[in-house]
């Protein structure tokens, strides 16, 4: 039936058909596949059921597939096994499956070290080229890639170099396998690299693979490029949703759970609500001036969102290059050096528009400002003026500042600016207001 | 001096050393180098001087750059050449290099067509395994990646297989190269496939490399992962960008001019003021209201904002799920009934917050919100609810909307959910009040 029609497939279409099963369906789909294309299938980053299907599975058979997993796909499932029935899948695989997921469970997620897989391709450094593509041939189907070779010391085990195949295969079998070596040292990373680190690598020297050594120098495993695709897709998506004011999520939207949900949104959502009482609060203290000058309180919410998307903007620019290094932090100065000009012109055009809006609506006899709405009109254009500048610098700084004080710089979220300048922003409205009103409406 | 100190240092890392100087001094750099090392450095998408430096070289230097470059890099550059100083470099290049580049230039940045290289590896598939493989040592040096063998059909030159060099150098070097493949079809995409994408194949199947075939099935080109991986993350900056409000750029910050800054920013923010200002529309149709109950306005940011943010989460959530096609157009139901209850259980942990704050305010002494206070508090706590609950909705809905209606659901950004829900929560506001509190305060 269907896992006959799946034998000539791409694994990443049948990773779909079963992603769209439900679990109950999809078990007895993938028991019924061959174990080669079954494992094809678990070893998909993208193949969301792995667990739960080797939870379901007997104890023989789910060790059957994960001892022929890849080793890091294998730890990923492991991780999240319930409590009571990983001891027992672990019990039963083979010692060499069996210590290199322990080995890599150690290591947290959003590092090199659970990135990366033990299922890669290693010679001595007295090996000759030809020597080392024998080894190959031996161990290709077992290997993660092997594009990228690593040459270790004989004696120590350390890394000493990493060659290509492409550069192998042009060279001269009876030479050494140092001289197919680029002259430069190997790009490495160590187990407690940030996975966001990892990617940059990735991009700045066009790697397909790089190998996680210890202080020692010995290569603990390697990270691959595809691993490393998704890796800076969820960092992206994580910075997506911090800046949309919640905390990531680490699964698909319809994957997660309603209570879960719920948990991820309603702390911020909660944390800005209390900050945004500041709001009530100095309303309540401009109580007075709004009592004489209702006509004020028009316009509150126009001039405090306009900071708040020129905050956003700004933010939405500064985290991502921050998240892509091509800012660092002693660049903030550049940066702030160039939002001022900005927030000053931006507010202008906002500012103009204001007065044209009040002019037009007054002259018109759409509404009617009172006698003084040349003066109430000049508040709103100064206000807007004032309150951009100050969400352009705040949207711009907030990023260095989380960055500066060890926080995640993409916690800088669009509301979160948002209410930190519509409470400054009311201030900055008022105050205004009583200077250019003063002994009029005021 | 510099330029020797760059010989042994990787290219990412030379890379970046010119980039911080300006392009007055980079130059003699680039020029002190060997041809070979400053077109490694040139082929490095993040290298941003490439278009000033060939324009600065006399013609002939220029030219045999270029002509060294690997086709899509050298094409990236001839793109952003000055419109008089392109015509006379195309015309000293070699005519292999020219025709590359020119039918490179054809196709749009974000397209297939704009990421492809000409370069890649391809045989007729009456070769053997070994005679492939002989080839590939030929032509090693000229090739973006030489892991990918593209077999063609000799008489009509179409794509008949794909093969990977770790396949090859296992098989028996007699055997036909078809042996070595694997037995599904290539995944292959047009010049026209947009680079969001190209980026989805590469994840989904892992790939290093995916060619680029018109529909007759001849191969124009590649796209190898490197490339794929920059354009993913273009793509994802883009969204961020988007998101923030506003137009996305397509050079890291300190690149961008200020003009051209301001233009990005500008119109969104126009648009969302000229929106914004229905919210003093609305407010001046409630204002016989507000002269009644002052104490209402107080709490408008605070209202209003709650259902901005909620909004902003939701839209957080929907492109992003949208954009690594998690979910689909006609998904938007699923999203909707998880969306409604979600908003109603946030929207009342808010009304609750509302409302405790203000009966402690009230009782604790620290401000007198009149005699009918717990009634104002119900009206508040019934408005974050209803706004709330809004919010999630239309930040939910508006990507699929957008989507739908053919825009990019990215367009949906914060600042405009925002914009949105707080007109509508203007209204919610004062409806639910005039009916909280008619006979009493209103
Ligand atoms: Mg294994
Ligand atoms: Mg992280
Ligand atoms: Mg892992
Ligand atoms: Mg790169
Ligand atoms: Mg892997
Ligand atoms: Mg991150
Ligand atoms: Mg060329
Ligand atoms: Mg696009
Ligand atoms: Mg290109
Ligand atoms: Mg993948
Ligand atoms: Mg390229
Ligand atoms: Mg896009
Ligand atoms: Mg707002």
């Amino acid at each position: 039936e269907l896992a006959k029609a799946m034998l000539n497939r791409h694994v990443g279409d049948n990773v779909e058909t079963l992603n769209n099963l439900e679990i109950e369906q999809a078990a007895p789909v993938l028991a019924a596949l061959p174990v080669e294309r079954a494992v094809e299938i678990l070893d998909q980053p993208e193949f969301f059921g792995g667990p739960e299907l080797i939870a379901s599975l007997p104890a023989a058979h789910a060790a059957a597939l994960l001892n022929a997993m890849s080793a890091d796909r294998a730890a990923d499932i492991v991780r999240l096994l319930p409590e009571d029935t990983a001891p027992l899948v672990l019990a039963v695989l083979d010692d060499e499956s069996r210590s290199a997921i322990q080995r890599l469970l150690v290591y947290p997620e959003d590092t090199a070290g659970g990135l990366m897989t033990t299922e890669f391709v290693s010679v001595p450094s007295n090996f000759t080229v030809g020597q080392t593509l024998e080894h190959i041939r031996h161990v290709e189907r077992t290997r993660e890639t092997v594009y990228a070779i690593y040459v270790l010391d004989p004696a120590t085990k350390r890394l000493v170099q990493m060659v290509t195949l492409r550069r192998l295969i042009s060279a001269d079998p009876s030479a050494p396998i140092l001289s197919a070596a680029r002259e430069s040292k190997p790009i490495t990373v160590t187990p407690q690299t940030d996975r966001e680190e990892v990617g940059r690598l990735f991009r700045k020297y066009d790697l397909l693979a790089v190998p996680v050594v210890d202080h020692f120098g010995h290569v603990l495993g390697i990270v691959t490029v595809d691993d490393a695709i998704d890796a800076m897709l969820q960092e992206s998506s994580e910075d997506v949703q911090k800046f949309g004011g919640m905390e990531a999520i680490d699964k698909p939207y319809l994957q997660m759970g309603f209570g879960a949900m719920i948990k991820k949104r309603a702390g911020w959502l909660c944390v800005l609500f209390l900050s945004e009482m500041l709001t009530a609060s100095a309303m309540q203290s401009f109580e007075a001036e709004l009592e004489k000058a209702i006509v004020l309180t028009l316009f509150v919410p126009l001039i405090m969102s306009s900071g708040g998307n020129s905050g956003s903007q700004a933010t939405s620019l500064l985290i991502r290059s921050l998240a892509l290094q091509e800012l660092r932090l002693r660049d903030w100065w550049r940066v702030a050096i160039r939002e001022l000009p900005t927030g000053i012109v931006l507010g202008s055009f906002l500012g103009i528009i204001g007065i044209a809006r009040i002019a037009i609506w007054q002259s018109a006899g759409l509404y009617d400002y009172g006698p003084h709405w040349q003066l109430v009109a000049l508040t709103v254009g100064t206000a807007l003026i004032g309150i951009v500048t100050f969400g352009s610098m705040a949207g711009s700084m907030l990023p260095f500042i989380l960055k500066r004080a060890g926080f995640d710089p993409a916690s800088a979220s669009a509301p979160f600016v948002a209410t930190l300048v519509d409470v400054t922003g009311l201030v900055i409205y008022f105050s205004v207001a009583l200077v250019i009103l003063r002994g009029t409406l005021l």
